[in-house]
């Protein structure tokens, strides 16, 4: 692109002083990408870089357009990374771990999109991604799920941002979890094609995608240890059944979540309870009827509705969110955005 | 359209006699539309004519110009109808029974794509869709699901042809329901725009429904009933949850269904459940991984994968059909061959 | 929708004094509800109501709840309307001009959606659109593509707001047609489903739009007069030939002009020519490849690639906007803050 | 897939003595995966085998479960080819010749979906598409429009299947060139993704085409070379402007195309014109309103729609095919029908 209008985009829209200098390394997949765009847009954050390593050199605009970024992508350069108070790191899992070991050790905030730190029980990850690089980090770093984790991450240096299954699935099974009331569950997830990233390969050709419907890995997602992890931390108990499913659109994740009850319980019950959990939380939305993954496109909200089915056996939980907002990069700066003093929202609405 | 070819095709592709001269009642409708094609193109069935309420004297290819059937709408006109041996209706709910009982009392066998007939229990047919016009006709209907019920639709003279949903939940459960296996079951639905209906409305609007998802009458679908009645018939225990969605998507639908076990039971005992069970089935393809909609689309088969998750106290099954084909118009010319004594795939492959 | 976090969003996140109290006007249109949504979230205007004729009563997010405009909808009230500064009106053709009429007596600045101050020949507004009710109000009225016409908008205190083919057609001919080298043009224009409104009937039913491709209108769209007005007014000549084309997505326009020159030109000189003209523009984006509507979905931004073909007799430019923001809403707002004395680009980046 | 009614299908449908045994070569491409299927389904025609270069060893319907072909890929192998009567040639342009030149050694009658023996002049295949391995075939080898070319199709021992934008755009203009009307054309084109192919990478990515519309290859498409080489062989003058596009949409394409008429014509005249030249023809629809590529699709029809605007300097031609049908594999099986003395039809209706 010659853009001959680079000038009047050209320069960051700073207000005053940056909070801090952020770098986004791997900024040409999706999440990264995004992540790029929200560091450039947000006022109180100072994008110094957005890092490639098979696209340096190229301007991350030829790329993404529409994210707008205009910096030229460079390689990872640790020996330049003093200049830097935090970063986003947007790697592959296993090759993330090496990345952010060297970050925090030049003293960087670091909010790391990969499975990398989520899972705390070491032979768990190794049985699901292979051998782990930075053990030793698995201890510190802080699981961020902002809305169920709020106090850790606000004084966190290293967060495992949650996948995106797992942000939605958890959003709608925390208030039940928490109360004593998950004795099983089956999640059936729904995911447009943007969270299989950028390297789809041929199984996310148009051809293939478009005007189709299909589950996959039905019994062997790698997000499935990381919603067992996180729900039976709340309290969930019983056996815990994931499948997603690929959805013919780009951006939208939504959990169908249907809960075996310790106890019956009424539509009105469950409301309260979920009204109370999420009072005042700016990117929770509790509706009347089943939420839409368009309501929620381009936003880091996630909108959540609850009722009960037959008897008052069962809950039915729906959670939307935008995979890559909420499901990633919308959620890493709402997690940078604690880190770093700031409110939780600024850049996000 | 002025066809300057349309004597090219204005005459139907018939192999010799007619088997049966058919009437598609209601054939501007998303399935009646298909039938009258399925039934234009049917070697042996003479497609004698084509009827609309408000779009008589219009000519179907006008409206459905994909369909190519060059013949002019007309209203029903049961004086003339003495000239039919067979009819399949596609009126709404509550309008098609008593057009089904003047068919019936001129001698036509009829498939019935409402849902007039498909609840043996009138008062439950009453509570989610109101007054019914025929009780008496209840009794002699079959409910269609051709391959659990074939013999039965061999002799039938009235076809209460199954919701696109129960059609693809039901072959999905059969097997396991027959074995006494079902204690209870999520069924997890998604369905293309089509399964709603040429009048959808607003709520069907390109804009409101593409790159969205959403699920919908969560705990309260007319479907459910149908469901319920089908798998408890078959032998199936426990609660039912039924939870539709719609895909951004025209045609195609799958269940994923999740069933609590009666017993523990390991993935290849239930292959081989299903495989007996559907051996020879013209329709049925089982597949080792799960089914797409596409690979189902603009035919009538039914895609079927089965497996077990974590201690096998839980299956997963998952079938995919075209709504508008083995969950309508394809399973209702299915069920016509069958009553007429024809070849059961003719006209359908 | 019940919104517990309601209480967060409800406030307009002003910056101190706002400039102006707004109005929008028929507000649940798909262009009318993202004027209202870009008003709300302007730091510098206040949005003081939103109306609805068919509507009121309900609240805006109800109806479009991506939008999170948490106002009720009422109907418009001109006795109220003296509290207001400024009006956008997104009421049918026909509909609009008493309303704009009213609203500019009581001295409110307006941008009107409709077509109804954008052709100065009352005759030809009156052969495609019927009986003009305010053709007093036409002289005063500024046709507001921004780019084009900036002087004027900034007196202006009516403007009728462009058309969406119209504003893409016109920002890729004006170069060519100012430097007179228009001798003629065919404009194949394409635009998704929102271009043709909330009311688009069976039409836009997903299933006749979703996989489809179609032209429509083909010799007698209405905007064929207003691309002619302009661009004659621009030292444009010859024949206009304009066919749009109905794409199956929801936000997007993209016109693909086929220019006969004046005289033969190379393509270095075109694009020094578009290169100059669109100098400093912040909303145009000049580029080396063909421009895709997706890189400019949610923005206010024209992509406008030009080049020439053959033996440089024939030139081809290609432009894309979003149909609702450059093409409606958003220049709606560029202009509005022109007329207002603020930056083009608040609220629109 | 383990499909235990494999055999229920395994049987190629049959009407007696086949009338010809058939090869597909490249049957995992797009293109040759349908011709595949139209072959297997054929009542006259014996699929001997299907090969692929890289895939050979899986079965057809694991690849293409939606094609029900249940062969299994072998590697060709020429040695066999002697049983062979015909061949469907569809590998990349370039890779075909070589082939080709073995098969018609051996005897067999060949369609060939590559551009290797559409133009027929050695120079400008070069140009746009490097080496001829076999220039000698050249000379004989027919360019199987149909429509346009059905004597010389009927005796062909070799064919060179046009591509699909010249297939849509050859039949809207070969009325008015055939006349001597053609002073000059625009033909704005629009394909489908699945005219890119299988191997399209990235580019092809459902996120980067879903909800997205771009002009390619706007001044250098290999289309262009073969469109005017027929073009002007039918009488057709002046310059030629070719501009292909991508749809986010599967299968469909639409050409749109703007004739400078060489005198001015009416639309009744037109019309006439087309009606007489398409008399008779089975797959021509005329229609009196734009044609959709929807109601083309999975068909080998195309639909056109004629007429003229302003004061009839300029026709308006509109042409829908299937890009897969007519613009490949059904065009290849509907000139082996002829090639073979069978109706032209057969296998295609």
């Amino acid at each position: 692109m010659s853009d001959v209008n680079a000038q009047a985009i050209a320069s960051q829209p700073l207000d005053g002083e940056p909070a801090a200098r952020v770098l986004v390394a791997g900024a040409t997949g999706f999440a990264g990408a995004l992540a790029a765009r929200l560091v450039w847009r947000h006022p109180r954050l100072q994008l110094v870089a957005v890092t490639s390593r098979s696209e340096a050199g190229q301007r991350h605009d030829e790329i993404y357009p529409r994210h707008r970024v205009p910096l030229e992508l460079t390689e990872l350069d640790l020996q330049a990374a003093d200049e830097i108070d935090a970063a986003i790191v947007a790697y592959p899992h296993g090759a993330s771990a090496p990345v952010v070991a060297e970050l925090r050790g030049l003293g960087a905030q670091v909010v790391d999109l990969s499975a990398d730190f989520r899972l705390r029980d070491l032979p768990e990850y190794e049985r699901w991604y292979g051998p782990h690089g930075e053990p030793d980090l698995l201890e510190g770093a802080v699981y961020g799920l902002t809305e169920l984790n709020r106090n850790a991450v606000h004084t966190a240096e290293l967060i495992a941002n949650p996948g995106c299954y797992p942000t939605s699935a958890l959003l709608a099974l925390a208030p039940l979890a928490e109360a004593g009331l998950v004795d099983g569950v089956v999640i059936d997830a729904k995911s447009g094609v943007s969270g299989a990233g950028r390297g789809g390969g041929e199984a996310m050709h148009f051809s293939n995608v478009g005007e189709n419907f299909k589950p996959y890995k039905v019994t062997g997602h790698r997000h499935t240890p990381e919603i067992v992890q996180e729900l039976h931390g709340m309290g969930g108990r019983g056996p815990v059944t994931f499948v997603p499913h690929l959805l013919p659109l780009d951006q939208g994740l939504l959990s169908s979540c249907y809960v075996t009850l310790a106890r019956a319980a009424d539509e009105a019950e469950l409301r309260s309870l979920y009204e109370e959990r999420y009072a005042g939380e700016p990117f929770i939305e509790l509706t009347d009827t089943p939420p839409s993954v368009l309501d929620v496109r381009e936003t880091n909200v996630c909108r959540i509705h609850v009722t009960v089915d037959g008897d008052g056996g069962r809950a039915l939980v729906f959670a939307a969110i935008d995979n890559l907002w909420k499901g990633a990069a919308g959620q890493a700066l709402q997690n940078l955005n604690l880190m770093l003093g700031l409110d939780e929202t600024e850049g996000l609405l």
